[in-house]
């Protein structure tokens, strides 16, 4: 049930649609697209006319994870450009409740993704409503951080809301610092996709960095 | 003396590299890197970790056109990326004296451009500071959009102030909409170096397509 | 003890006194009265003009519930307008324990607004110090929504913690999708205070509308 | 072809159907509708849900005048709510020459207005876009003000560059201050289109108030 | 144990560092600096400049409490201007777990501040990564406000939180209305660190005032 | 009538108010008040609480610039603070003409500071209003500058533009690398008041500094 989403910040982007379909015959199961805008976060990465250029790539979910404010300006270009699934973050949204069923509505699987310091009670009253949530395990859009293993206590305590909620379907993906020695701590503590980036996109065997993250 | 500076907005990122270097083999002289944030114009198109990418594919210069509110945050990264010239919008800066500074301070040229409406007096007290203009022909961040005929006395205008300075070695760049048939004229009126985009890459001879914009 | 609190933002605009006199008429407790900017919210609505104009229309407490942002700067005019209680939304607070107490010393009741999503944490140091609390049982201005039924456990719990702090005599406003098939959910629930939009003002018989919501 | 537009800011809300009806049989020729969000003004005035409630009260123009942030956010409302012309401000638009196209490609003619400060260089590259240009006479959103003279030379200036450029066509409207005192001043100035408030809506004679600014 | 930290806000601003060098001599163990910027609160206090200037008149720890937004911005120049410690608002900070590292890289400790009504649980993923946490005994920035009583409870469970972590070293600050009879609730409730303003500065006997904080 | 306003900025504010009666016993005209709120430009300086513990120590104007946002906010404030004098930057100020009337409303001179990119067509229709125009001969709140000499012809054209306007009473204020060797050029163009930091603060004779710039 593990689902691996290289995370194509870490490709290259000379030959991004060589690389994504490198991902995809690596094994990977997601394709994750990591979209900053120097403002939410503090870098720019990349938008719609890269997404949409390299759609035909590969058959493979694009998994579009907005690290930008007012994310829902975004939705129709993230549509236009073949996104499969939105993620938005919740100190991103005013109305979240509003933005997940603004994505449903266009018709794909929304998530909400926490920063590492945001409570899981912001979930409270829209953990109903999503099909996906993602913590981060590094701080978004800054260079040169290691996993934040103070975050395995909360995933388990999400996997434990989400039990009783009764909904174990419900997606649970780390993103930051995922390697074959951290993968198994976020699974075991509850996690069902892994977000990696330079682990596979830098390996010199992306086949088997893919597979050992799956333990 | 007349540049052709090739956006690559309009290429595949599939294969930037492969575009970058397919335009630098056609005949281009700059290439055009727009970088779009999603709050100063409504779309987010890429920036630096696709722009140091694709640095190695050419010599040519980087161009980078940055169409971002507080484009000073973003200098540090477009630097390591691998910019050879940075331009700011003269309605995103309240210091566009500094700002201009702060480009030069880095050892590289600094450009300023106008949206269509924005009048030339903006420039009364910097003209002297910067080493090329941008006059857009089109506004950014927006599609579906034609060249703006009315551009071409603010150009001429333009021209004329920068000989009474004494200064007919600052650039006058134009951006939109820009083919064979707008060309000449936007060339006549007093601009040296034309940004083009599908007009190049979507042209299935790109050399003959830059060979048509020097007339 | 329950009160009915038909929103003028469902009456006709165009005879907005006799709407409110209407309303009067037909057993409303207090008028509701919607303040929308286009920034909190993605409509905007009235204020003070509006507001001012139809105060002489009846002696009902003008329950003003503002879905601005910065909503202290309003506080003024609205107290000249007669407004006679005032609500201000959690999320648009960054002072809320100030702005609540703002209220207070211009001699009015307090109430604070949490969107659906809002977890009811953020009510923990201040629920002392208010005299109502709105739970939106829809977005707050986004068009065409229905009443959330998730919202139920939250007034349940919002009542079960006022009682512990023995305050039962905070108010628990509802907004949003309110009908008589919803009004006896949220009574048993804990709300005491029903905001109906086109329930009562569509209604062809307004009385006994808002007679329906009573139960 | 003198219009004369009053502004139902000034009316009672109370009945403004009725105050509507008034305006258009005491010889109104457009009525003129101030949208204040309380951002880009000091004040909220009132939105889409109140002109569609007016719209059918009359045949006369719904001349909206946006003085807000972001108004092209609130062009589709406005559309709907039945506006027949939309101005925007100037201060209020990094992007104006889209704007004002914007509102033509909803076919509607479009107006651009300036504050008393605002310099009118800020036209000179739109002059030829647009299709009224409203010079404030007071600053907007600001209460107890008086008609501000230097604004005749302005509008004097504006006229003369509308009949240089050959589009004598353009309209000029002035809002703030208008009486029979100050109507034949901006008249002689160039002015076409005479916004008056509380010296319309105030009067107990609005036909002959209205009779008196066309002098 | 407990520390007091007189706040200069209360000092004579004309004899600046005769009054440090007083609070020195009278006992103070740290000197607390409110840093303001008129957006995150509504006032402007004073900043580096000021630091730095005063920075010679004593060796005491200069514990700098920002209450700005975008408080990164400013950690350079006070770093520059001989900030020992720094703590930042919860409120004003999107990525709250990176801020506090950014300090702890600095070399400095790192302190976190909530408002009054600010629940502790926006500390849930991140008290185990700072050294003192700031509880606003009053809302920061406005002026003649009092001593929240309803702040006791709050002490009492953040300590009983930290206690619980494994971590009493973890200091509490309190910051408002501290007097010789509020300042033995707060000890007792939890908190180690008393910031006291014009009870000091204010005292004809500052030595006395200092110790009569101690209990 | 050359005016001379040393700036407190660079004045030792560990003794300001002896500072201030140095500069005061120096000759000094005004004392220059530089505001800074880390949003308008890069740097917090310091606001009323200083301004308001120093007013005893000296009869001269305390002239305040405010280099802020939203400067209107301050202006209760820096009333209360015993400022004499006030202005407001032009790039701060979408309503200039109301704020400039808003000070004048206080009884206090207005005055306008445009940066130095800022063209003088932002004062075409408000020069009529001001009683200073002051114009940054650097850029404000960055450091290490030196004075900008293209703004001779700026303070030259601005000079003949009050003159013809019959207001060769608006004084004409420069801010930014004032020596001995910068004064007489400025006053040469047309400047009247002329701010100086570290070349009064910072020399060891202020008297002989201060009159140095009296040519």
């Amino acid at each position: 049930m593990l689902k691996i989403a290289p995370s194509i910040l870490a490709a290259d982007f000379a030959k991004l649609g060589e690389e994504i379909r490198s991902a995809d015959a690596s094994g990977a199961d997601w394709i994750h697209i990591d979209v900053m805008d120097n403002h939410f976060v503090p870098n720019l990465s990349f938008g719609a006319p890269v997404i949409q250029s390299v759609r035909p790539a590969t058959r493979l979910t694009f998994d579009v994870h907005l690290m930008t404010e007012k994310p829902e300006t975004l939705f129709p270009a993230m549509m236009d450009a073949g996104a499969d699934r939105l993620t938005v973050h919740a100190e991103a949204c005013t109305h979240l409740h509003r933005t997940v069923h603004q994505i449903r509505e266009l018709g794909l699987p929304a998530g909400v993704a926490l920063n590492p310091h945001t409570p899981l009670s912001v979930l409270d009253y829209v953990l109903g409503d999503v099909d996906l949530i993602l913590i981060m395990t590094v701080n978004p859009g800054f260079g040169g951080q290691s996993f934040i293993s103070g975050m395995l206590p909360k995933i388990r305590e999400l996997r434990g809301k989400l039990n009783a909620l009764g909904r174990p379907d419900v997606d649970i993906q780390v993103d930051g610092g995922i390697t074959d020695q951290t993968a198994p701590l976020v699974v075991e503590a509850g996690a069902n996709v892994l977000v990696a980036g330079s682990y596979v996109f830098g390996s010199s065997d992306r086949r088997s960095a893919i597979a050992s993250l799956r333990g």
